[in-house]
């Protein structure tokens, strides 16, 4: 019903019914409507769009321009020219138990790199970095700019988050995005992601692309479709863009919760991570260092990101951060010595209970989402932007795959506070656990699947 | 990447997510989000919702359920047990120089049924028969619930603006819907209309689809799908519902605008009207006195409606309404004489302007879409809700389909204040006529060309 009145300029519900209607936006389209969502847009318009965006799909070049038009709503970082080419970054796409960042950051600044790693806060089943640190007493993820180059330019890493002044744009679309069901969008997730980092001024930046059950992706076609077009926006954007694509169903290593992944970081930065986080740690690390010159192949990179963290360098960097962005020396130094008392520092939660194994057999899976939801249940993680959370409830998976288990085992402790665990919970939570017959062998190789471009 | 956290109670994005891929919503959920959209709902989500039904469509049942949902969203009307099976109304979908109502309101009321007309302010190029009242000094369409009760018991009809406590719901979505470009939608097309019918407890509904260049509904099938659905819907609410199918392109009669059409609406009503206006009226009329038992035959209908206009029973009705509903008793009367001096009493606009015809020939077209658009630039229509009109902004056609004209004969007339023509909009009126050489005849028949049930 709507009558144009003037046809060399549409209005934002004719942009509406262009993309409702399948036809693609061209760039000026684009920036109109982005400039209108941070300025003076109804909010009801917003959903309408990001409705038909999802339903209908972008073309590359829209992708390219809405992700152009995010960045440029906002400040873009600017860096020392003596930093030229070595300002890096990883983005993972979520997974349970993903603590990579805390350990890959400190690894990369010790190999000379800069990581200006700028995060975000958890919401739903996926932990976010910032929460995990915010379980160490004093850390303050929120630096002013200034504050952040001089961390960088001191220690090489620094994680922050958001600040009011980065793509505003991504602020408020993202926070919509979830209340309006359209967060599986390969170019709303590449406009969210890649604006935000093309806003950090890159040079380099590694994508861990995850997929599987515990996963947004939940195959591997579509962790692909969502990986290209992450690596061409990147690139596009002058960003030197590379996706890795990691399986996730399984939690990565033993912790998965708040302080007891900062408990199992600082334990991995001593050399004594698992085998699965240790493996994406030094293949997006391998990745980078390729990708800045810093090594000639991806085997040489793996080794050196592993010497960097099972050798002290990374966990002297990890301390130097921590201090640097507020925690006091003395707990610094206490939770990065040989013989820490973590609890000392780091709240330990009132109640632990240990769940048992009712047959005995080989363990072939634990389902990371199931795990992950009770522990959001339980206070683990917000439902809503801004809740509060309790970063002390976890779990530590007392088994691996592989293990040949008695009944009676136990292979799961839940650390928790207020609420108690429900039976409804327990029995989830028992479900998480598949054991197979005496004879039976987990399928599990290596976490990496593939990347863009192959190496 | 939502995890519902309660499985027996869905949430909004939970709502938007089945609707978004294509599911059925059940009664519940209906009910759920229509509450939600009239107390806590973020407007994103709504635009959000609106976009998923308008580009996955709903199944009858789904249509059925919102729109009981948006009638009961707020007050319901009653009326006394003497006016049971009397209670009727019109709808129509829209049209250029659509003053149906204004003729057939009172007709119905001379034939002794109760006529609580609740209409609408136009919106775009479709003028409202409340603007087009608007422009009789006095005449006030928002009454109080009790007053409309006692207008219908003394006079019979009456026709005033939605009042904020009926369908709340669909004020909201209504609004919304223009901004979204969600308009277009036959299940949200029919909760609108049916619902706000329904909550006047009408027992018997006439609707007016239209179909062609300066309809909605661009030709008949989109009309037909429509007006199945208005029709089931009705019928399953409750109330007696029928469609008829009309063509919409070139204006109907000979004014359009408001003031213009009030006189032209008159003079109708005095035995004066075109033969197009006459057709639509008597048949819309003469469905109802069918549908209500007052006649036996549609063509019985036709001519008792038909007799109450031409014979002077309508305007005695028209005039009694006017009064009731405000105007002052002179005026109403003067309005209503045989020589009746219109311009003492509905303001003329400031100039006048005639096109002539650039070549002779048969009249064979004029696009009343055009005609209209460009009056809505004049001034004639609103672009946004709340926006003023020009009362006394119009055209008068000067010749009529079939007609054979000399080059230079005056075609338009065109009533405007300030802003004037402007080059472009004299050209795009040209544009709107149509020649056709000596021996063409107009394809034009009768306006009906469909009913549901047929007749």
């Amino acid at each position: 019903m709507y009558v144009g009145m003037q046809a060399t300029m549409l209005s934002i519900p004719d942009l509406i019914t262009k993309k409702r209607d399948g036809n693609a936006l061209s760039d000026e389209d684009i920036q109109f409507f982005l400039q209108a969502v941070v300025e003076n847009i109804q909010e009801a318009q917003t959903g309408a769009m990001l409705m038909a965006i999802f339903t209908k799909g972008m073309v590359a070049t829209e992708t390219m321009a809405l992700t152009k038009a995010m960045k440029l709503s906002g400040e873009v970082l600017s860096w020392p020219e003596e930093w030229a080419g070595l300002v890096v970054d990883k983005h993972s796409t979520g997974g349970v138990g993903d603590k990579v960042s805390l350990v890959l950051a400190p690894a990369l600044a010790a190999c000379g790199l800069k990581v200006p790693m700028i995060s975000g806060r958890g919401l739903c089943h996926t932990g976010g970095t910032l929460d995990k640190l915010g379980s160490i007493p004093g850390f303050n993820v929120d630096q002013p700019l200034q504050k952040l180059r001089s961390i960088l330019a001191e220690v090489g890493c620094v994680i922050v988050g958001q600040t009011v002044s980065l793509v505003p744009a991504d602020r408020i679309l993202y926070a919509l995005r979830d209340a309006t069901s359209t967060v599986e969008s390969v170019p709303l997730i590449t406009g969210s992601i890649i604006s935000k980092k093309a806003a950090e001024s890159l040079n380099s930046l590694v994508l861990d692309v995850k997929f599987g059950g515990s996963a947004i992706c939940k195959d591997l076609a579509s962790a692909k479709a969502l990986g290209e077009s992450l690596v061409t926006v990147g690139n596009n954007l002058g960003m030197n863009t590379r996706a890795v694509f990691t399986h996730m169903s399984n939690p990565i290593g033993r912790c998965i919760g708040n302080s007891v992944e900062v408990i199992e970081s600082l334990e991995t930065l001593k050399g004594n991570g698992p085998s699965d986080l240790m493996e994406l740690v030094s293949t997006l690390g391998g990745v980078l260092l390729v990708m800045t010159g810093k090594v000639s192949s991806l085997s040489e990179g793996v080794r050196l990101i592993t010497e960097c963290v099972t050798g002290g360098a990374a966990l002297a960097k990890f301390q130097a951060m921590m201090v640097a962005q507020g925690v006091s020396n003395e707990n610094a130094q206490s939770l990065c010595s040989a013989q820490a008392d973590y609890h000392r520092i780091l709240r330990r939660a009132a109640h632990q209970t240990e769940l048992r194994t009712h047959t005995q057999g080989v363990v072939m899976e634990i389902d990371g989402l199931v795990l992950a939801e009770v522990l959001h249940q339980l206070g683990a993680g917000r439902t809503n932007a801004g809740d509060p959370i309790n970063h002390s409830v976890g779990a530590e998976l007392l088994v691996s795959l592989g293990d040949s288990v008695n009944k009676g085992r136990p292979w799961l402790r839940i650390h928790f506070e207020s609420p108690a665990l429900t039976p409804d919970q327990t029995s989830r939570l028992e479900g998480a656990l598949t054991l197979g017959g005496s004879g039976d062998k987990p399928l599990r190789g290596s976490l990496i699947e593939d990347m863009i471009p192959p190496m």
